[in-house]
């Protein structure tokens, strides 16, 4: 319970009071369908290691600028999980924001479909030649659990709007450490919609997976450390 | 009649007033000019799509950051149609902005020719080899409907100055998708300057002409929904 | 007489009055040299459009803000006299300024030379094959004329340090147009301390000087224009 | 004794007085850890100048925005040491903070061979062929000296939060000049926790220690003269 109950912003957005739920998801549902469409559709251009991490950081940063104060801006099953943890989403909102991301996510493969045609992975992710599935896992592992510190930390004492530019800089950080190695999903979803459309299914693909989920959990945990611990009992100065 | 009569702020640009309609045409003709001349300009230089996508990203940016609170910052055919089509623009303003603009983009054809001289498209777009017309009409389409969706989201809720960022953002992730498929206009313009003084017509090339169009009144049409229906009728929270 | 006396900020730079005359020569040494020193250095480094043009824009942007609020931030020849002419200096103003900023490039050429050893033109901007004198004339004038409007604009309608980025971001879309045409030194001081330090002299290097300032002036004639005529006779509304 | 006693901000953090130092500790180990484990994992990836620069640069602007407020965003030994002879860390928190930055680069050592696994450098900085020792200390030393110049004046006259993007520019603009040359550490730690875990130790390495160190020392110095002399002790105006 250490998160307002609904981190929008009524000033930024329009809305006299926290939006309704309906709205909420379609900001969802969009804002998934366009970070894997942006995200997995430079990845198709292009194998150059900056090319994709600025896109797929440059598509987080206006996303969570423009729709970060309507739905909160997960865009992430390991992000609305992490938040399900934190005891403030009713179960009702829990499935409607995974529902609505996933079904977001397969828009964006029927997207990318109908703009680069058959014939690719779509940007599908997955492990380069030399990786092992342990290193791809600890990367996006790694990666995910900084970010989800990133995102509470700022979306906390920041507004949605000032968060934006640090958790797309966090984005950008992880895709130059990960995407040439892993392909760097850092979300479940971003591996999910290209994945269906070009019928891309390795045996290793479980780490787009677990590997986001568990580290938005451990990232959550240490905020939380940070919170209770560090933060709250915050004695007399040493 | 969903946004305010002009979107003008007297405080960031020396007037005491909306600026007179001569004033903002000035405005508008150097800006698409300059955003035509940058973005064909760098084109010319480097095939590279992170490069490329960051010329047009950037002279997006500082242009709507200066010239954005004298003129609304449309240097787009497909924005000032779409602001028309909300009513709040006079006959003679529409007609003005979009000369206005022509010409902008013909003095940048110009101003091209003079930098780079003859024998080069000048930066023209056009499709890629292997890109079909439906799928460069569809990068034009879904790209300035993504694009015109965060203006008219961005502008509503803040500052020209504060919503340069997000826009130049989002058309760096839109080149990023489409510079290297159908050379990615998003805009009329973009396309008429160079095409006209490099004499470069194909016979796709009215796609950069209805897609960014019809792109722009599908974002309206949607930011009309969102404020309608999904934020005007906001009920009790569910 | 369209500029306030001083672009100097108290709140910004510790001071309680416009700092003294001595304070503002060494900021205006120091910007110029480190100016010239990332810039050229980078240009030794990397003939990649992106980046080169990249180390331009980010040292611009961080002078700017860590230093325009002590001395304005000229750093260049043509900003000094284009203020100069606006008749709001002093004689030994100007003449300090354009003295000061000259050692600074000098003294950037001594450390490339240090950092870099002879042998190299030390990032000495030179026209590449192809390119006309006329051209690289145009890149400078054209640039330069951009450039200093956006400075003057930004600059009386914010503070020096929200002009930082938009500044910046212009001269990063001024080197995507000209870096790999002209060197695009849009500043007679980038040319200067790498020409002398390299005795790399040119019979075209002339318009390295005569561009920016020409350009400068020319911009400077333009906000004037908006200023006196567009903005401050603004009659009722059209 | 010329900073405020902790540069830390009570309304960013969630803290209501300054946070204890075991936070502060902790805050520097995780800092540096993440510096040098983005840093030095995209130098793995990738020798592109400009991608190993921007991830330097990247890295440093959200650390320093989202830690900077809690443990002042040292995260660097030579930082560290300036604040020291400033005089207003205890001997304590001098070698707490020394000694949680050792940890976090060896931490960093530690996941970078997890990921990346044996058989590289892990991206510990080097002279690159052609580069005198000299040469390399020169770059060390002089961007160092800019580097921590422009730490203690935005730092100063601007909250954390503000100053992360000046000084991620910085950065930008120093590995744009020197990762090419010397690899560029500008911090200690940036050499530790590679060289340790790859077993990589030239006899040249004692640039990355002293470099920063003598540095930062420097720019302190410049700094300080600027407070007392220049800005100290501004008379009437010129």
């Amino acid at each position: 319970d250490i998160f307002p109950k609904f981190a929008t912003e009524g000033i930024d957005n329009g809305f006299q009071q926290p939006p309704p739920l309906r709205t909420r998801l379609i900001c969802e549902l969009i804002g998934t369908c366009l970070f894997v469409f942006f995200g997995a559709g430079c990845a198709v251009n292009s194998p150059d290691l900056l090319t994709v991490s600025a896109a797929h950081a440059i598509v987080t940063m206006w996303l969570v600028y423009v729709l970060g104060p309507v739905s909160g801006g997960h865009f992430n099953a390991g992000a609305t999980i992490a938040f399900a943890v934190d005891g403030k989403m009713k179960i009702i909102e829990i499935i409607g924001y995974l529902l609505a991301q996933a079904i977001g996510a397969l828009c964006a493969g029927g997207l990318l479909v109908w703009v680069f045609g058959t014939g690719t992975t779509l940007g599908t992710p997955g492990l380069h030649p030399g990786i092992t599935v342990i290193q791809g896992f600890a990367i996006e592992f790694l990666c995910t659990t900084v970010l989800s510190f990133v995102i509470f930390f700022t979306t906390t004492y920041n507004s949605q709007k000032e968060a934006a530019f640090p958790i797309g800089l966090t984005v950008f950080s992880s895709f130059l450490l990960g995407a040439g190695r892993d392909g760097a999903a850092l979300n479940p979803w971003r591996w999910l919609g290209p994945a269906v459309f070009s019928n891309t299914f390795r045996s290793t693909a479980w780490i787009y997976g677990v590997g986001p989920i568990t580290g938005f959990l451990c990232g959550y945990g240490i905020f939380r450390l940070y919170k209770l611990i560090w933060n709250g009992r915050a004695g007399p100065y040493v």
